[in-house]
């Protein structure tokens, strides 16, 4: 990706200009002893960029906006700490009506699934349970372990990974959610859900923060 | 949003580049008839936005890259069309089982119920079928048109709506999937379904074409 690196001049013009702007080019080049001759390609840079905004006669402002550049900058720098959700966790003798019935509760779409010991053996989906629910089994008698998808099926992500990377897991695995996880010696602790409503909450925000 | 809008000038040296290159500034500035020394600014400009790349003894080339700032523009531009799914509809007259099998069949989060005109009438998600397969009733005995829900409290959106516009309502009436319609006098034509499937794919593509 291309990204406009500004320079020392230029990020020292900003800098002038935020704690000082309404301010002409002239005494942005007096405090820097440059002559207004020299800032002239620094200051179309930043004006054409968006850092800064030009008014004739009264000298330039900081726009306060960020620059489309940023929207990138942005994306790159999300994490799934950010944007993920709380997860419901439920253990594995729970039965599949109960599962259901905590799905409704919480109003989640997937539940994990976690042995005595609190780490994930399983992954419960809407799709799971409805497959479930048309059977002709009592649904008070089939516990969840037996229908669950379990380890080492189940993908999962860190918080600290980028939020692209865990959205192309969502989509290549065709799962709604992913666990969020810390990788301990004998199991993998759940400390977080990232499921597409995160991921559309990302692309909204990148919106919003950058008011398209 | 800020945006980089480059001058006239500035587009005819992409075109030239991108024709050219690598090519000296020296003859940019031959074919415009100008100074090198009135090309600089602009030259500038062009290379920290990553239009151009320069590289030293050779010359400039068209990076070929896309520009943060696109990032930005790519994503206002969205629309849905780009995005949708196809749509799968049923009738009202179909039981919730067979609604449950087509929903399996065609692996989708949501069904649309249509009219013997075929217009919009009713929206299942996977939660309403859920909700009514723990009920004690018979699945087969009981038509959609029960419990699905209808209009006019269905959220949907046209082909022509901003991606944007389409993930907040999305997120705002907390739903899984948009019906894609046409508006006819005497109804909505069903003609797409935009989820959140299809907002991460979108959060993605930004991120594959500009190579983050």
């Amino acid at each position: 990706m291309s990204v406009i690196e500004l320079n020392k001049r230029q990020e020292e013009i900003v800098e002038i200009v935020k704690g000082n702007g309404p301010i002409t080019g002239e005494q942005i080049a007096e405090r820097l002893s440059l002559t207004r001759a020299t800032l002239r390609p620094d200051l179309a840079i930043l004006t054409m960029a968006g850092f800064l905004d030009a008014r004739p006669r009264v000298g330039y402002f900081y726009s306060g906006k960020q620059t489309g550049q940023a929207v990138a900058e942005s994306m790159t720098n999300m994490k799934v700490k950010d944007f993920q959700s709380i997860p419901v966790v439920v253990s594995e003798n729970i039965s599949v009506y109960d599962a259901i019935c905590q799905m409704f509760l919480e109003d989640v779409g997937t539940l994990f699934v976690v042995d005595k010991n609190s780490y994930l053996t399983g992954v419960l989906s809407r799709k799971d349970l409805l497959r479930t629910a048309i059977g002709s089994q009592d649904l008070n008698h089939i516990p969840v372990h037996i229908i669950m998808t379990r380890m080492p099926n189940i993908a999962y992500c860190f918080k600290t990974d980028g939020l692209i990377q865990a959205a192309n897991k969502l989509i290549e695995r065709q799962i709604d959610a992913l666990p969020v996880v810390i990788e301990h010696t004998d199991g993998l602790e759940v400390i977080g859900r990232l499921t597409k409503t995160n991921i559309t909450r990302a692309f909204l925000s990148l919106a919003e923060n950058h008011d398209l």
